[in-house]
């Protein structure tokens, strides 16, 4: 894959980061580091610490997602789990996700039938009239 | 729909607008002010010229969109189409599109599975062994 391809996939991606994020939370509460590999494993695409750690931030500045301290390992972690309020707005936002892909497969054909209406005629060759 | 939802939605759908006008342009050329009706009728959504045309600019200058002047209007304007590098990435990007719509809809499943294989006992009570 090239590298602008790439690139679009990325920023694809990183427009669904919150999402794929409360998605994550939905069943588990994460820290931090299980959500940054869990998008590589299943998403194919690497955000280091530096994307995910404010986007944590910022959801849980909305109050879609809280944190408590894990200190039950070798190291203190933050653990992250779905409000009641993430919980709401993800089932919102992946009904929206759902609305605009089936609106952008129908695009084209709600284009197409407009072009066979004849409403672009500079594109498809519009019929004339013979000139009498 | 509060103010919270609406800016969730707003910034996914910003998130797909490069796909979403790469797909309006599919079919037919169209001017920036077309994209921006055309996006606020499709999507229900509101985005400004100040978006939109900087997000065409940039497109353009990737190489996915090409602009010519239509003169024969009442005011000349700007009418962008796709490219075949524009085509060829519209359409992988709405395969990625595809793929994480797909992930997002498994991993409630693959993380229930997770669960129920007891690998995070630390969310589910681990039953242990009575203490001899």
């Amino acid at each position: 894959m090239g590298p602008k391809l790439r690139e679009a996939q990325n920023k694809l991606m990183r427009g669904l980061l919150d999402l794929v994020i409360l998605q994550f939370l939905k069943s588990n509460p994460m820290h931090g580091y299980q959500i940054i590999v869990s998008i590589r494993k299943n998403f194919g695409v690497y955000f280091g610490p530096s994307t995910i750690y404010p986007l944590l931030a910022s959801l849980e500045e909305k109050g879609y997602i809280k944190s408590q301290w894990d200190l039950g390992n070798d190291r203190p972690r933050k653990v992250y789990s779905l409000t009641p309020e993430g919980m709401s707005t993800l089932s919102c936002t992946e009904e929206s996700l759902n609305h605009i892909c089936r609106k952008l497969l129908t695009i084209g054909m709600d284009r197409l039938w407009l072009n066979n209406g004849l409403q672009r005629g500079q594109i498809y060759p519009t019929v004339k009239a013979a000139p009498k």
